[in-house]
């Protein structure tokens, strides 16, 4: 409860990154990291770490390579989402389109992979739209944000085994669907934030070609 | 492809649950499910499923017990905040208060306990804001969205082995710390989306008393 020490951070650097030195009194430290289990998706480790007090714990979670999400607005003003069984839930989700990345890919590689992949769309404008963590405290997952335009409809390249069905919605539709807690996919939510700073002039999409 | 069918999806009632009759080109079904993992605090499964073309396929996922958020508001316009180590990413990451659910514990209680124990803080009133689903790929996980103002001091009540540091801060300076891409915790930035549609008027917290 020191919110002064909160000001003198935001005042030096960042409120949201450790800094060494100043944040000691939080950070946990690995002493051993074991593989706990290795599936074809998922894998998962165990670590033994000492607390900030210089105590032991445990620490599980699942290792990610990371992901992107592509938010693609068409040139009549309405976004590209997919509907998406997610097993796990076992609902089908309303979501914008996202995707693992692969080995040695670049995020906006990744983006325009999925985008194509799932949707059948190429962009030729591309704006980062920063990073977000999805499930702090079991995963190492970190999805990448792209914002896409300029798109040029083709075939789907679905993976095996994937089963998308792709629509285009209003802006408005979209926010409504936030707004009445029907859409609950939260990168998607973060997405609409993103465009909702866009449109309120707190954030300017740095569109770039694409390549 | 087939934009009609979403059209008609919604004008029936929801696009973002699967409906009998409607999905089952979509929706996976179970054959059978084995626990592959177990640990002390990440449980996980792996399902052989049956896809909508006939095919099978597995699918692996973190068994969780769901979760709830906080956005804490003051009476003098400041959102409580907390910093924390996030192993994982090993990363301080800036967040609403949030826990997961203990077994019979309603939402709110979950969010009224979680509340006190991490911040300290009690609320006289609280506003249900809608559910996440932050990990669907891989997890059970969903996140309970409640707000809560009215907000009474009091002491800290940390789990053993829990580093958590409290901090007031604006509206605008959350706002600027999502638009500039700092604040990267999904849940905390669908918490700034729900509160940015209290702000603009497209959602009206239905605020009851503590109980």
């Amino acid at each position: 409860m020191t919110d002064k020490n909160v000001e003198a951070i935001v005042a030096g650097g960042s409120p949201v990154r450790a800094q060494d030195g100043v944040d000691e009194h939080l950070v946990e430290r690995r002493i051993h990291s074991d593989s706990v289990y290795e599936g074809h998706f998922l894998k998962v480790r165990r670590d033994q770490v000492r607390l900030p007090d210089g105590g032991i714990a445990w620490r599980e979670y699942v290792v990610h390579p990371g992901a992107v999400m592509v938010v693609p607005l068409t040139d009549d003003g309405q976004l590209i989402v997919e509907r998406q069984h997610r097993y796990p839930l076992d609902r089908v989700l309303l979501e914008f389109p996202a995707g693992k990345l692969d080995p040695n890919e670049t995020t906006l590689r990744c983006a325009q992979r999925e985008l194509r992949e799932e949707t059948g769309y190429l962009a030729r404008e591309w704006a980062y739209a920063g990073r977000m963590h999805n499930a702090c405290a079991y995963s190492t997952e970190f999805i990448e944000v792209w914002f896409a335009r300029g798109l040029v409809p083709g075939p789907q390249q679905l993976d095996e085994g994937e089963y998308v069905e792709v629509h285009a919605m209003t802006e408005d539709a979209l926010f409504a669907l936030a707004a009445s807690g029907e859409m609950t996919d939260a990168k998607t939510l973060v997405g609409l934030l993103k465009l909702q700073q866009w449109r309120n002039g707190t954030w300017t999409p740095p569109w770039q070609s694409a390549d």
